[in-house]
């Protein structure tokens, strides 16, 4: 699509500076602007990029004054952040869904389809699936018997559900998530070798739950393994057999949460972080990159290190860690200096 | 399926204290059990659950003695927790597994295929590829040329399997298993660039072997990547090229073991350990969460910790490195300490 | 196919000793050669080997001494490793690449297909594709809408690339991989919920590029996520949104990168490495495995460790941290002996 330069002003109630005419066709970063694409400047740091920029049109601030001449046309904002956000949006709006059953698909003659609905070419829809109005299943998906989807659901190419597993309204999930796949539950015999437990349980999503890309969550030996109402979780991360993630807890990627375990509500996680099983972490839990969770953890608080400590705690003692050859010199010379003390007050 | 308590009675020999005739169609935690599911009770702390569970029926042991009346139906038996796991087992193996081959699929003129074998819709079945009796092949499965699946196998909806690899009997490999891609192998040039080493080799999965979901365990050089007899390997984890893993070797989710490594037998690795190359780790190790293996291991220790070392020493260091901060204190205290001291006997 | 001794000491400008017209099918190990095959010696190792190998031939460098006579035919040559990894080279060259479109398949009819092309059955090209020609295009790859890739590219089966996302030339992608998925932005609204951030932009990989299976490379909020020419990046790897890897850099299986992040030329990186965001990274940086690097680095450091530290530095840190329990030991008696000389001092 193309814009020019008074519409968007139009839009975002804002004064031209330059070529009214101007038009762009796509969004850029200010300091890797192309011509014919729209960038913003609002972080001073950045000011330094608009003299050079190859955007064609620029969204500054009212209140930004100009050093010297530029070659791209401005449109002045209250506030450029927000508006360029909101032209994000419109961005993404714009581009029309698509809609309609691609050939060839198999859909098994069961299933139930909602309206307004898509579905790629290649897609499995297994046994009495249902799926809600106006969702999406992308190309090559795999959807197991009985698996019931939501209203204004997103699921991506060749993300694979097993049997069983419920999606609520408005969830995403990106290409090459796995839901559904066996716990990993195996019972030692005496001879050394190991019985299958049988997992009979499923997945739930809640309503408004984003899944990031080849993530993994594993079907509950029995019953469920939730993922409550509005969290969001990355890629590369595995949530394993009967654990539960709270509302609005956000998990950065390549995160592991072993069996049974629970997180609370509004959490936020960094990446690669290891959680172990069968421990409960309470509400409002924040946990620092590459930490290890070793047992519960209560509401609110701040954790980070390997094992998981206090925040602060784990700020000094990984300042310390880096310093230990000095404390053990330190330790080393205390030893001599004290043992040398002694043997001078003994003569 | 419907089963009614007096079925369930007569199969574990139990008896049945209330509604003979009520009927149950699923399985559920007695925490959360619905209507029309069974539930058992074994662990004592549990016991508050029955009187409020929503379960139909619940198997308890024999000398459970109730407090007050039950709303449920109880099927007493000689151990609750037992009966539960032949239910179990009983219930998957009721699950008639699918058979035929599902169209459009593609199946190259020169496979052989077994007796009694599913394929599902969108798979893909190279050339002299050959499929064991009663194997499933789910969904939008690719089989590379020349690939060899025993009997009694399961791959789930899109694992993918690189030409020339070969899968014993009684294997389950999981959604999005990648079997064969390419070893990282490259030499580096003179101006920096790399040079790619061919990688020709296979990867072999012994009898009994489960691969869970989106996991990738790459092709040898040349030879075989072996994961040995009855070794379950969790979801995503990496295998490099040229490794083996021993006989009965367990191993939690997000593992990666490094180029040419050897894995002993019955070891056990926790979740997200990272096991250097070209390494031997001996029989019988256990490993904790998170650690980093840095040289061999011997046979039948227990290791712990980033570096890895003897899991009873991993336990104190980890205290102690929480405890650094109190350290460096005494540490920084002595030295004045002892500095004021020697002052002190100068005068 | 069949190659005789005489055909490779020819290729090689060797000398035969044993059977001239022995035939070999394959190459492999000498520690576990079959007959049939053909294997080399160049490390003194393993020389033990070539007395009980099955390998049919053995590539042995001229000034080799046997020490007593050997069942296989060997070929002199004068370096045994360098003309073993010329017919590494010409072996996997003689497989003739698959070309052909296999059916089903789905192109959209505004897709613009390069001459000797191969597209595998149910793979998925979406509107406005561009593939270049001799590349390789495996089963069950999807290729969202304008999505453009180069020369001589091999994507393996079922990769998922999303829309607008582009590929240089000779780019190998593996089975599993997912370019292009949104990057995990998300503003939090007062009541806790988040609000999903668009990402309209892309992923860029440059000429030259090979990415392992089942990684993961997000697309850019706006922009793209590149990664520059000659980068070789392993499996079960995350790069997240708006980051950059310079050319010719590698990275071990299962590092992840947060958003941002920008990483030089010619790095190296080891295993589980976790990269912090919004970081910079200099050219020829290399990277222990399972390190933790939480702030900009400069160019040329070798860094370990969580949190990193200079290489030498984590050496001795990792050292002493398995030393811990003893150092607080010393620091506890120093504290007693110091208290007990005061004491003794006063009386």
């Amino acid at each position: 699509m193309k814009f020019n330069a008074s519409m968007i002003a139009e839009y975002l109630h804002g004064t031209i500076e330059g070529e009214k005419n101007i038009t762009v066709t796509n969004i850029s970063r200010i300091e890797d602007g192309k011509p014919g694409t729209l960038a913003f400047l609002s972080n001073p740091k950045y000011n330094k990029y608009l003299y050079k920029t190859g955007a064609s049109l620029v969204l500054v601030n009212n209140d930004f004054e100009l050093e010297r001449p530029v070659s791209c046309t401005l449109i002045r904002v209250e506030n450029a952040y927000e508006a360029f956000a909101s032209l994000l949006t419109l961005y993404q709006q714009s581009i029309v869904p698509k809609t309609g059953i691609e050939n060839p698909s198999f859909i098994d003659s069961s299933a139930k389809l909602g309206t307004d609905i898509y579905i790629g070419a290649f897609a499995y829809i297994g046994a009495n699936v249902c799926i809600g109005d106006h969702s999406r299943i992308y190309p090559q998906v795999f959807l197991g018997d009985n698996v019931k989807i939501g209203n204004n659901v997103i699921i991506y190419a060749g993300a694979k559900i097993y049997d069983n597993c419920e999606i609520g309204d408005n969830c995403i999930i990106h290409a090459g998530v796995v839901l559904g796949a066996d716990g990993f539950g195996f019972a030692p015999r005496e001879d050394g070798t190991y019985e299958k437990i049988p997992q009979i349980g499923n997945v739930v999503l809640e309503d408004d739950v984003e899944i990031g890309a080849n993530t993994t969550i594993d079907a509950s030996t029995m019953g469920s393994t939730i993922i409550h109402k509005g969290a969001k979780i990355d890629n590369l991360i595995q949530i394993a057999h009967n654990c539960e993630v709270g509302e609005n807890t956000v998990m950065a990627a390549m995160t592991g949460v072993a069996g049974s375990t629970k997180i609370g509500n509004n959490c936020m996680f960094g990446g690669h972080v290891g959680v172990a099983g069968h421990i409960k972490i309470g509400n409002g839990v924040k946990v620092g990159a590459m930490t290890g969770i070793d047992k519960n953890v209560k509401d609110n608080n701040t954790i980070m290190g390997l094992p998981a400590m206090p925040y602060d705690r784990a700020l000094k003692a990984m300042v310390l860690y880096r310093k230990l050859p000095e404390i053990h010199d330190d330790v080393v010379a205390l030893k001599k200096e004290l043992k040398e003390l002694k043997e001078q007050l003994k003569k």
